[in-house]
């Protein structure tokens, strides 16, 4: 399998210090990774960044800079999140070498992939969290298990670039899967026909709407699959006007 | 296998940088290490070491200062070196994964390993390898394949935990899948209530009945989502009454 690095997109979001920036864009360029999205970075472009970016200077070039994680990965058909702390949510958590394997299939399949990297001091928030497909967790010592940033993007890295070398997992689908605009789409359709026939709890709505939206994001519809639900609920709410 | 983090001895030389002692305690701390030996650093204590070594400031306060490798490893039964660059000297050597297992093997059987790092700029001396049994190397971007001293002792002490541990998968679900009668009865109720609202076609409902049955058990949903889903069906079934 090659490394299809115009596919991985590495996310890093509200990034407070730019030389974390630099770090980032290093590590990434050691293990062959080039594309980078910087959502709300503090301060960019920056000498700092530019000094601990060592050679990767390339990477700091080309970077895009986006105000919200969804215009980050409009492009792409999964989306990691990543953490190595413990969560008051839930999410369908994999493992950083079995996610690497699984995101280098994905690429290997023409497949954009976007990896989310949160805050500095406080990681992704639930929201944001919400957005992926599934949590990367990276193993990590339970009594002190926070990496900094760029380590956290390091780690990432190499096992990407350990699973390139690995082997394939072969395509099963027939149709490709939504994208994450469509895929919110379809979540957003689902939960406002619930709501309009009364499944969902005005008062306490918060956690089934968060696992709903786990459970499409794990689901991970085809556009065959989107499409048949779409038109599922667009007949239920015409039938019901 | 447990983690011996007593006979797990990270050796870091002629560090220039004091403020990457504190990022190699941090990186050995998330990971579960503990035992540091500084040998020559240029500036220590330092409380550059202490900011950037977060909540690793115990992994400082215990390091031992050594003025020659010699005596940093003079206890360690085997000795490995680190590079991410190709050398000149051809030395015997190990991918950082498998030497993971190798040194979690050996101070299971009560042998210290030690783990040296090389200078910033520099890395390792051919005298300075030639004092180990193996080379590790850390798998990189053959055209730029330069880690920092702290990213490097990040990614072996997450193979040491890793190899310390197997690898262990993490349950995420908050309540058990449904079997699999339940999940036919979900099924068809699902089709069912789309042939009721006439989304599926009744001249040609086979292929689109097998894509449902294999969207819901690709989503192998579990009891909480499977009831809600139900809830949802029967809602809609009373409405169209």
């Amino acid at each position: 399998m090659s490394l299809k690095s115009n596919l991985i997109n590495i996310v890093i979001v509200d990034t407070i210090h730019p030389g974390n920036i630099g770090s980032v864009a290093r590590a990434m360029k050691t293990m062959g990774l080039s594309k980078l999205s910087l959502v709300n970075p503090r301060v960019f472009p920056s000498d700092d960044a530019i000094a601990l970016a060592g050679n990767a200077t390339d990477v700091l070039d080309n970077a895009k800079i986006f105000d919200s994680i969804d215009e980050a990965i409009k492009d792409s058909t999964f989306v990691y999140a990543t953490s190595s702390r413990n969560r008051s949510i839930q999410w369908p958590t994999i493992n950083a070498s079995e996610a690497a394997k699984e995101i280098c299939n994905q690429a290997e399949n023409d497949k954009e992939v976007s990896i989310i990297f949160g805050k500095e001091d406080r990681g992704l928030t639930n929201d944001e969290l919400e957005l992926a497909n599934m949590l990367i967790e990276i193993p990590a010592n339970p009594e002190y298990p926070v990496l900094n940033l760029a380590m956290s993007a390091q780690i990432i890295a190499y096992e990407i670039l350990k699973a390139s070398h690995g082997e394939e997992i072969k395509e099963w689908r027939d149709y490709p899967e939504v994208n994450s605009k469509q895929l919110q789409m379809l979540i957003d359709h689902f939960i406002e026909t619930a709501v309009e026939i009364d499944v969902i709890d005005p008062d306490n709505p918060k956690k089934i709407i968060s696992r709903i939206k786990r459970m499409f994001t794990r689901l991970q519809p085809d556009e065959m699959e989107a499409s048949f639900l779409r038109g599922f609920l667009s007949v239920i709410n015409k039938k019901l006007k």
